[in-house]
């Protein structure tokens, strides 16, 4: 059985001040200052999650410069599934540790966004859709927008069902010290935002943001005895799917996480009303819907009118607390650090370290990672 | 054990009429349709190796491109390592299978590269090395050439001994169909050659090339009771180290492949003596005498000596044979197919399908793949 052991994460948001290689650093000697029972000498392989390096800050090969920041020559891989890629690179350090080759390890995601024009991130960010996709002059809120059209229209609901999404998610993220938007929203702030892509809105969709955020994975017993909060991997899958929306079957779901998280349940031998904590990539609002309904938590088609009561907000009624972080949402989204964020949201919340936003009673818990349009999705469920 | 089960490579070249889409669309199906009796559906995931899609051609998040070209909904991850991408990929992928996750995966790696501007190339290349080094204004031919320098001055060796490499491994792309360059070049046409980078010239350096290259790895006995050629991986092994020359110890060897080469035959239980044919990252002529002696083949510093009698070219005296491929120097070097490729040519070797270029006896086969200056080594070790 392989452990989470250990987090840190940087401040998300615009972090002016910092550099990409601030970020890395930050976040890897956070971790081990963190987790002060473990020395760098005790880390077998280092797993780094990156997906814009290359396009916007000419800087590939991250591995090696890991390598010389920390001075080690383990074996560091860098992986990269669009906003998927942190959940990818948790999924490989999980299964190197369960090849054998390796008892300790980190997972490592970075990515530093707000150095560019608007017109520049976005145009690096569709490279994650299809050539097709890129050429019809589509970007992500126009690919997620045509999803939204689809449920809406489909279901019979309205804007206003969307919004609630982001109203929620914007009151956890006012919980959350390190979150990029710590403030609380209405629905009519919701409506009453400019449109990105219609029926989404500016507060629909999740930011453009900079940050780090790392995780420690171990089965090593001498280091696990050592440390009082950990908990276990009790699955995590990997799912793809076509890319471009043309070649789907359904537009009303995301293929690659209803497989992936068909999987993990299995895997994990849990059943989606037994999880209380879960971190889903609400990238934009239409996006927790659909994944509510694809993991299995709601009924497809109902998520529309299950949000109106906000069930999945801390402090109701409901038995599963939804992107307590601020999700993708408030909480930011730097793509590469995002699926190791999620997974850190939870082991906070397991360990009873979540603070102001602490669900109670949290024994089992899931992180959803999807990159692009829902060509890839990591589905990760974890317990103490 | 994990055995490599078949191959397939496209030509390396100039390939203006190809896009980056055909070449992976031709290594896998070309490799599918070259393991008659493996079906898509018996393959479990892809490890896809690529370094400048990003970059290049704003092609990020591949994996869900390839789930849609092979219509599949499988793990597939894509691993960037510069040009050692494709031995990481490989090493990731032989890893996954024996965490029990998989038993039958297909490593593919591809590049793009020349439809681009030599400054646009170069620029692309130069995100592997440090922000320092590139803030200098270095490319990679710059920093070989520093190498070389260094190690020409501490052995006293001239040029000419470098332009040995060059004319062996162009001797050895004369056989091979699929290699970039075919033409046979004397140590005169090296010497005669322009400057690059002194002491490098044109001729002492790889090509930029378009190419794709996929490699079967299975364990499942089913499948390889159905196949006649297969052989087992008996180490694959990586290590890291500082990317920055200025940071590193000694600049007449590269220490990440000493670590990974100690590590492989140690996990082999092999002596380098043993293997009878190799592929070495010859990016430059330098490259392929610093890598010879820290794979223990050589001692220190008399590669600039050996090299003279051509004691690792087809056809003489020696008992390992080095880049039959033509090496990247004349195969060609697509930086995400080239560690995908070497590990081909080893399996081709030792499964007696390497044509004219075939080695007699060989037995135990090794490929060497670099990142960078030195930053990342992947050594594998082969048998049948």
């Amino acid at each position: 059985m392989v452990s989470v052991a250990g987090y840190y994460t940087t401040q998300f948001g615009e972090l002016w001040e910092k550099s990409f290689s601030d970020l890395v650093k930050e976040a890897l000697f956070g971790l081990l200052k963190s987790v002060q029972k473990i020395d760098k000498n005790e880390i077998d392989a280092i797993f780094f999650s990156n997906m814009l390096g290359g396009v916007l800050e000419n800087n590939l090969h991250t591995p090696s410069k890991i390598s010389e920041l920390l001075g080690v020559n383990i074996p560091i891989f860098r992986i990269e599934a669009a906003c998927a890629s942190g959940g990818a690179a948790f999924h490989l350090a999980k299964k190197y540790i369960e090849s054998g080759s390796a008892k300790t390890v980190i997972v490592l995601g970075a990515e530093k966004m707000t150095d560019y024009s608007p017109e520049e991130t976005t145009s690096a960010l569709i490279s994650a859709a299809s050539g097709e996709e890129q050429e019809a002059g589509l970007t992500f809120p126009g690919l997620y927008a045509m999803l939204a059209n689809f449920y809406l229209q489909k279901y019979h609901y309205k804007e206003e069902n969307l919004a609630y999404i982001a109203v929620k998610n914007h009151f956890h993220g006012s919980l959350n010290k390190k979150a990029h938007f710590r403030k609380r929203i209405t629905v009519k702030n919701v409506l009453e935002s400019p449109y990105i892509a219609f029926p989404l809105k500016v507060l629909d969709s999740s930011p453009i943001s900079d940050g780090a955020a790392a995780v420690l994975l171990t089965s090593d017993n001498n280091i696990l005895k050592k440390l009082t909060n950990k908990i276990e991997i009790l699955a995590s899958e990997v799912a793809t799917d076509s890319i471009s929306l043309a070649r789907r079957k359904d537009l009303d779901s995301i293929l690659a996480t209803k497989i992936a998280a068909e999987k993990a349940f299995k895997t994990a031998a849990l059943a989606p009303k037994e999880i209380n904590v879960a971190e889903l990539h609400d990238c934009f609002s239409i996006a927790e819907i659909l994944a509510m309904e694809d993991l299995g938590f709601w009924e497809k088609g109902t998520g529309g009118k299950n949000i109106l009561e906000l069930p999945t907000m801390l402090g109701n009624s409901g038995d599963l607390v939804v992107n307590t972080s601020g999700g993708l949402k408030a909480s930011g989204h730097p793509v590469g650090a995002t699926g190791v964020k999620q997974i850190g949201e939870i082991y906070l919340q397991l360990t009873n370290q979540a603070e102001e936003r602490q669900v109670k009673k949290a024994h089992y818990g899931l992180a959803h990672n999807v990159g692009g349009s829902g060509g890839t999705a990591v589905v990760t469920i974890l317990g103490i």
